[in-house]
């Protein structure tokens, strides 16, 4: 069988493949008997199906996660559904490719993590080390798989580590430019910066947030941040400058009171984070938004820039392209 | 004869060496002879002299050159001056170290001007190296000694080379981390972002910015590049889209309006280009703040920062000097 | 045949007269034939109507043209349609009155231009004559029919000349106030301060914007006005303090950074400008509400003021109504 | 004997002519006695002087008022001094030339108030003539000579019939762009929109401000000016619209809540009002400045205006001086 | 006959009870003969109704009047609608719980008027005892029903009281912790502070505002409340540094110009009424959202407040519901 | 011996009575022995004195501290100076009044613990009561003079507990007004607002803040309170809500990050938290500013109000003073 996308489908159509659930709810059916109604995605659409008699006693499948369906593509009442035959749940044998069913950093969170485990094996300095582990661990596992944002910028399954060993790498260039700033000190800040973020927002496994956490509403991913650290700090048992420097690196990083930060950036490396995370954010939106626009167009305005933004025809053009091998 | 500094100078020493005119007027004395009254410095101060019996017929020497003199400290009015014996403008074959006169940028003039010719000699799209190279011979001989702002960041002489050189530096890392954009277009968008601040104010060969010229109070660098470019384009013969994206590069580069920038940064580059803009200037700000406050202390609200900056002790521990050997 | 408005048309009407392509499509029917699909207005509102059989070889009209068309008003789907007997673009001879069709000055482009060329052949300066002459050539014919905004003050077909020389007759009364102000610089700033928006906006001939250029987008008419300043300049040899005067007044004219101005008026002439602007756009914007508003009623807000307007009882009574006839 | 300012005084010198009382202070010398300690000034400079033997029963006279005074300069302790031979209070009689003693509007206040009366006669609007004599009438004779402003625009004696007169001069040149304002409203806005300011301020008869009245601190010239119409209503019996309209462009002059105005402007003689006001606030400053100013340079950065004023060669050039006649 | 909400309300229920007219139309049925369309509701909803063969000479009731009505339900067009067989409209002697109709304050109008009137009485200083009787008089009868606010806070029957009297309250606990603030003038602040609302807005007796007067709009409740001040004083005959001090503490009780107080609180006693007045507000607010909002859940985003509200679990636990016995 | 403060002092008066340190050096007279070189104060004024011959072995006194002193005034190069004869520290037996020396607390620190000691007991809710001893406990021994600010308000001695007792009268206030808000909580973050201070500033016994530690610096007294917290309730091993709860308090207690806070308060209580915080810290300042003003004046320009103050006549007319005796 032929392998569609979502926005494929039409009327009559078989399918088989893997899918993702957004949604599953268990409702009851004219008869009275169970049925679960779920909708079903990939990066190109959502389908609806209903799962008709369902086993009570059997538990709903929880929304994130990805499934193994076949069945044949009905209309109902004017819109497309998906009449289910067989489905399962998914397992590692299945070597889903995520990167198909939802928007996926570029890379695997496998990569992704070494390469920060690696920089933080490079640390000279013991007691950074040590911090910056024990936040990975608080982080725990959801660290694989959390975006970095809602919406705007690494809004996407890992974004967190893209946005963070995006951030390495530039950390890394900027460290040659100004090789007096302290290497640790900037890099655990690059580390750390935002895991507070697995506290404030609600994410699945797919990297969708659906809502803030009481803890994201009533304190942000600064503050928790920080309390994250102190306790990173007393189970490690480090303790001085080190551990006030990242605190003021984690309040200070947005820049300004305005964009959340009570305290600007108030020394070098904390000042180099600062604009390193704020180059990471917007290099991607602009990513985004010109991949988006035609060559040659400008992009209607994108609401977290206030602007429009224009693909240059010179991207395409036989010498723009020039980087696009590397 | 030993060498001093004139922060060392003290009454009845003697004293040969270079020092840099920091003003020198002809007046007359109570007998009505022409004399000159000069102020020379060097990096740590600065000492009055009078010539005099100064020939009518010969030249006042224009302030911002050095000079070889000699003679001996007096005091006058409780304050030191130099009683001069003899004196002669510097030559080439004096191999006069600026450095020690005035603050300067760290390389040398010569080679920070190849890097950027190097830069531009490997651009693919031929018409953005030609404007380039157009822009540079606008600015002309200025820029090997031209400061990149009166106070604020990168204020030493051949300021403006060092800060574009050092975007260069960051702007080729950035690529590699952002492949995606367009070498040419962002290299081209450093190189010559800046150069419209030889027009825009008044320097002498040492750095020294004394005013703000007419074109600069009322147009500013920003508008002044951009008639300089719309010059470079017409010389060149080149049109099309790379000269309203140059222009707009130019136009953009403060990022918003509040700092001169009519028009915020509205394709990737143009924001690559803002972003390591700020990011070199507040850098080298953090340098030199920090440079001037004890390890473990922190200076004085600095204006341009809106805050007091702090000097981490590890900057100078075991560990936080590991960079320093680059 | 009596002759209606758009918005008196009602199904079975006969209707013969002039109206205004807003669009003009070509299309292919059931059959595979071409049709173009039109619509068509006059001031009071739009109707759709196709024309069948259509030659492929024929070009299809570009909207913003009037056309003579005749036909029979019928209703398809609800909506009204004009069938089209007989149409045929407009030519000079129909004096065709372009002000029952869209919103236009309230005076003849000519008469207005003729204006502007009497104040430049006033002006004792002769370099400023050449300027301002030079800038208008480069505007060249469709200053004839470009409005002065998109929304806002002067949207209107001419919008761009009624703009100029109400605030003309302002700087001319401005002078009997401060005889000290040069005449021929604010007349010259007055004339050429609004120009760069023919390159800013895309307008069709009866000045409708429909978009922003590339160069409006990424420079505006300020900067693009200064370009086309020094291509002026260039072309009539004039060069000295009054090339820069103008850029000055040009880049000022709006104020503040705030809206778009990198520097503010910084001399008396430039700061005039400014105000005379700002007076006649508001002046045209209070018009245009109050005549839309019953006496004694408020407006709802209106956007671009951010407040509601209030319309006096006073302006239509027996002794607020003396300036009337003026 | 020959007539000398302040600044031409010399010691030895004999002086007799009119000078200002600045201040005025009974002391008692070393003997007991009772004597008078002046400051007595022109326009150029201010000269101390005593008048021994004060008979204790005489009222000291009240600063502000010009005197004659004859006597010779003397030196005291470094500082010029006039020993005081004669003197007296001037009357009409002596037809002090007030202009030399202060900065004073150019024009006399007779003159500008038979041209704010003309102005309220020629109205056709039976109420609002009788609303603004009302207004003057509360202001009553202080408004011959009180300023404008402290310190900014029009501070100088009768700078508030000035700013009155001239602005009267800018509504009737505006209403022949836009005839449709209505004119009496207009002008009586004009008339009365700055005339609470005789209660906010305190001046003496020079247009010296010395302070700002209780009023003046808690509810400011806007609100004191609204409670003063009030009264005039009351007093004249006038009611209905015209009342609250006055009211409004009173309260709203100021534009914008940041400058005072707690509601814009929200009809169109109200925002008329507005500009009018702000454009000749602005003129006068500027031609202060510019006065002031080398042709060819630039001002200081002018406190009120955030910025730095040019004075234009072209305004003493042959063809830029071509208003000056008028 | 049972008593039902209009939110309980279904098809072919019988209802009889009291009402809220909402609005009143007279119309022509198919047939030509006049009937009534009316809306009514409770606090849960609202219903229509048809009066039909409306005697022509009747008036046709005002809206936000209660009404006794009689009649059936039935459905037309899938909406409810109830047939009205008997209505009239209601007096005293219904002695008509307007709490079930609208939003009113906790308390009757009656006892808020004596808890004003109590205070007054209790002053020590007749003048302002004088002039904040004079304010109430001016106020007049719609002080029982009015409300403080359109929207926002205390938007409901009696509003206006209901924050008046809570401020009293608050300003009676403030005197205890600094008696060294006036009590009289504190207190008056507090009556008189918002009754310029009544002249501002437009408001019905169910304390529903439909616009703002043209007072409202052109000067607000801040300028009118000090002009009926002046009434006030003039109509008592008071006069002095208390006039002053009221008028001042009606202008600034908005604390800043960006609020529509041109003047700051200049002195202590205007100061508390400022936060006093700013407290009362919030915190009614703040309770009406928290009551909205299931506790352990946070509020959509408040328009008003620009966040969400949080409704703490606390609030309904065994140990945080201490104070509701209260 | 009569007793003087330190203005009343004059050449040749024997003085004997306490003074406090404001520094203490040691230094060598000319023949190479220790002195002490002193300035003493108390509220009046500041004094200067040596003490000879000082044992190279006994420790400098610490500033901040009383002593006892004896000695004669003299005068030393036009100042007058404590020739010392006998002193010694103070100890409690000397029952100093500190009040005399330093602008204290008006209520004894002993007695403002207890009321807060007291409302603690009152808690209901034992979590809360935990968490607020445990925050006093790491607050310690410095509450009891710690002032609450530098400068501004409730800069003195106990100024902290000034403040907080206030607020706790305030809170209770509140509560009889809005009895429907958690009275535990409510009270436990007006105790616990402010104690990060402690961390946050440094300060000597009399309450006088010589510099912002560190952690002030770089993190705040919000932020260091919400560390503290975590200590705290860590220690007491509570959990849940009630700690979030307080965190937040904590952290939104500046109400707008533009004031510090980076989220705004987001329930009830911190809500109101915020608002008895900033009226107690206005009322103390307004109070400071009034005493200082003469009555019927208004005060320079405070910086921290941004505004002028005046002093009512009426607070000390027969009327106004009727809360004095509170």
């Amino acid at each position: 069988m032929e392998s569609y996308t979502v926005c494929q489908l039409q009327k009559d159509m078989r399918f088989e493949g893997f899918l993702l659930i957004r949604s599953a709810d268990k409702r009851k059916d004219s008869k009275g008997s169970d049925y679960v109604d779920m909708n079903l995605s990939d990066r190109t659409g959502e389908i609806n199906c209903k799962i008709w008699n369902w086993n009570p006693d059997d538990e709903v499948p929880e929304s994130g996660q990805p499934i193994k369906v076949r069945g044949t593509i009905q209309e109902y009442n004017g819109r497309l559904q998906l009449r289910v035959e067989k489905w399962r749940l998914c397992t590692e044998a299945d070597e889903v490719d995520m990167n198909a069913l939802v928007s996926c950093a570029p890379r695997k969170p496998e990569d992704m993590l070494q390469q920060i485990h690696e920089a933080i094996e490079s640390f000279r300095n013991e007691d950074l080390k040590k911090l910056t582990l024990g936040m990975l661990k608080i982080a725990g596992d959801r660290l694989r798989w959390f975006p970095a944002a809602q919406r705007m910028h690494h809004a996407e399954r890992s974004g967190l580590l893209h946005h963070t060993t995006d951030m390495l790498r530039l950390a890394e260039s900027l460290l040659t430019v100004y090789p007096w700033l302290n290497r640790d000190l900037l890099l655990a800040g690059v580390i750390i910066h935002d895991l507070g973020k697995i506290d404030e927002m609600k994410s699945d496994m797919t990297g969708n947030v659906t809502d803030y956490t009481m803890d994201g509403q009533l304190l942000g991913h600064l503050v928790r941040g920080i309390t994250n650290l102190n306790k990173a700090a007393e189970e490690t048992g480090v303790t001085g400058e080190c551990v006030v420097l990242l605190e003021h690196m984690l309040l200070s990083h947005h820049g300004e009171s305005e964009y959340g930060s009570p305290k600007p950036p108030m020394f070098a490396e904390a000042e180099a984070l600062h604009w390193i995370d704020i180059m990471d954010a917007r290099m991607n939106t602009m990513k985004a938004v010109t991949d988006k626009t035609p060559a040659g167009a400008f992009s209607e305005k994108i609401f977290s820039l206030d602007r429009r933004v224009y693909h240059p025809l010179m991207h395409s053009s036989e010498f723009g392209s020039q980087n696009s091998e590397l």
